[in-house]
């Protein structure tokens, strides 16, 4: 039996449509007919034809963009999978208010907006602006039990399908999704090695700067959990609850959303591809919405990328996470919507044998 | 005996400095204090490091940005090496005027200027907007006897370092170099295999659309000429002028040229890392001024950028040339210098317990 929850998550995962494949022709025909060798712009004219068959429009506009950060603090981290102490996450949270973080002074530096969003740190936090949408403090610690329950899950999800709606509503064209949680590249690569079956030696690396001994844990910790829960890997709300955490399951809401809105949504790294993934999984046409941005230098995040198909545009060694490389992405995109709407065709870019005589003195110039 | 010009060119060599190691120290402690992983900002870390030890200031501000192209003709293209009718050389450079081009389009979504450079159109051309810095119309058809005179390379060469000059005199802060020459994939791949010793087989790409049979006879043409004039690989000057073209050798002084002023340069796809190559090879300290930029999908990129030991971090697929992937790394530059200088440090992003109670009602806030 389904609950409320999940029969509005599954209604809202079923209007879920693929691109406008009219407008993705049209694109790919308008690119084809540019001054320059066909496909010689690369992941710039596919991304065009991407965004065109998102917004049923050939020339786009992304001027008003967004980072949708979920923060969230994880129970694992009792285990000493993380470097970093817990009250990082709350810390962070706050400080991406006050423009100080990587994220905020990127996202500052190309005119985009952050949408901070506590769903389970650990702490009482009433901030102007942080939205709270908490669902608990902290998850368990699935060493010992189900991170969350199916219902959280669910929830979880729901919360992010919310804010991309919120976005939408205050006009946001294109956005990005990032996290704030530490603990949380052990719940990626727990989620990563449950949806496509990959060992821990190919999900788990060493996060914000692991001991080796600490490293080993973590993989250890991962294996345990996987084989006493044993997720579902064809029921990935399953494999949030048992080995994910709020702010994972609310990012993959925020692709569940944007996809549902046919907003174009960036993905950031290891983690945002980890729950990039999981929507995947939920709703298989969301993939058509989302980009890829940098190849994350976190272990996983090659194997995460390539499940969903899609290929980074930038290699920046980065593994920060906050959504820090979407901004960076932001750019890419307005790089592409430039290259559609302003260049020249063959025929524009056409210089008839007048105007060349008019410059050059050359009466006889030999087209070879 | 060395020329005048030539003369001139060792003195310009002889005056590039190594970074200021005072800098590059400064801005990796004040990286290392910033609130996040070490290093975790990957190569915008390396970048903003780099920055401060061209400009010997810590931070930078990169607004004033220009793409140098270097436009000329190759003789070589007689022997049906290019997909593309020598015309469009003309064209593309008028265009360049026009905002009409990749390059134009992608330069000014990014507040970049274009300097526009004839070295050896094969037109008579006079345009406002297009210096005129013509040595010959078109190269030799190196077929049949070398490219250019040892002279006219050392000219071209100190015309790009002329335009590097002029670029500061008019206060630019950040340079691209791009090109705009059929046939010029083929003296860069005649350059690169001369400079590094490789095969033909790893140099020698399809340029902007190749048939199967020109192709073949593109790595001909290139090994024969290899073969035929035994250009010195420790001569770059020798390799210019016999296998290489005016733009090319433009370009690599400009490379020489940012070095001299201290100006970032940024490269562009295959033909700008040939020719940053040649300057490396004339001045090694050139290098660290240098600023790879997209990995070019033309064959041959990969192979001139790992001889320079640089590293690319825009993974595009784009294969245009013009400088058209500059533009995008000046933004990549602008997040760099945006790291350093707003990011808050450990100190700064501290949240004290009473700020955390008073936003929080947590009167106990464990520290894990």
């Amino acid at each position: 039996m389904l609950n409320d929850d999940e029969i509005r998550l599954r209604n809202k995962i079923s209007e879920i449509e693929g691109l406008n494949t009219l407008l993705t022709q049209q694109a790919e025909l308008r690119l084809n007919g540019l001054a320059k060798p066909p496909g010689s712009l690369g992941k710039l004219e596919k991304l065009a034809i991407q965004l065109a068959g998102i917004t049923g429009q050939l020339y786009n506009d992304l001027k008003k963009r967004a980072v949708i950060i979920m923060c969230s603090d994880n129970g694992i981290v009792e285990e000493g999978v993380a470097a970093t102490p817990q009250s990082v996450t709350l810390h962070q949270t706050i400080n991406f208010t006050r423009g100080l973080t990587g994220v905020s002074v990127i996202a500052k530096q190309f005119n985009s907006d952050l949408m901070v969003v506590d769903v389970g740190v650990n702490a009482d936090l009433s901030h102007p602006d942080i939205i709270n949408r908490k669902i608990r403090k902290c998850t368990h610690n699935f060493c010992k039990q189900a991170a969350m329950t199916r219902e959280e899950a669910v929830k979880a999800v729901l919360i992010g399908i919310e804010m991309a709606e919120l976005a939408h509503e205050k006009g946001y064209q294109i956005l990005g999704v990032g996290e704030m949680g530490i603990g949380n590249t052990t719940t990626s690569s727990s989620i990563l090695s449950a949806l496509t079956g990959a060992d821990v030696e190919a999900t788990v690396g060493k996060g914000a700067g692991l001991t080796e001994e600490a490293f080993k844990k973590k993989k250890e910790v991962v294996r345990t959990a996987l084989s006493k829960y044993q997720p579902d890997p064809d029921d990935p709300i399953d494999v949030l609850s048992k080995v994910g955490g709020f702010d994972i399951a609310a990012m993959a809401g925020v692709f569940l959303g944007a996809a549902l809105l046919k907003i174009p949504v960036v993905i950031d790294g290891f983690i945002s591809a980890v729950a990039a993934l999981v929507a995947q999984k939920l709703a298989p046409k969301a993939r058509d919405y989302m980009i890829a941005s940098h190849a994350s230098y976190e272990k996983g995040y090659a194997l995460a990328i390539k499940a969903l198909e899609l290929e980074p545009g930038l290699l920046l060694d980065m593994r920060l996470g906050e959504g820090s490389g979407c901004p960076i992405m932001f750019m890419i995109a307005d790089a592409a919507c430039a290259v559609i709407r302003d260049m020249g065709t063959f025929e524009e870019a056409k210089i008839d044998d007048d105007y060349i005589q008019s410059i050059t003195g050359d009466q006889f110039f030999t087209v070879l």
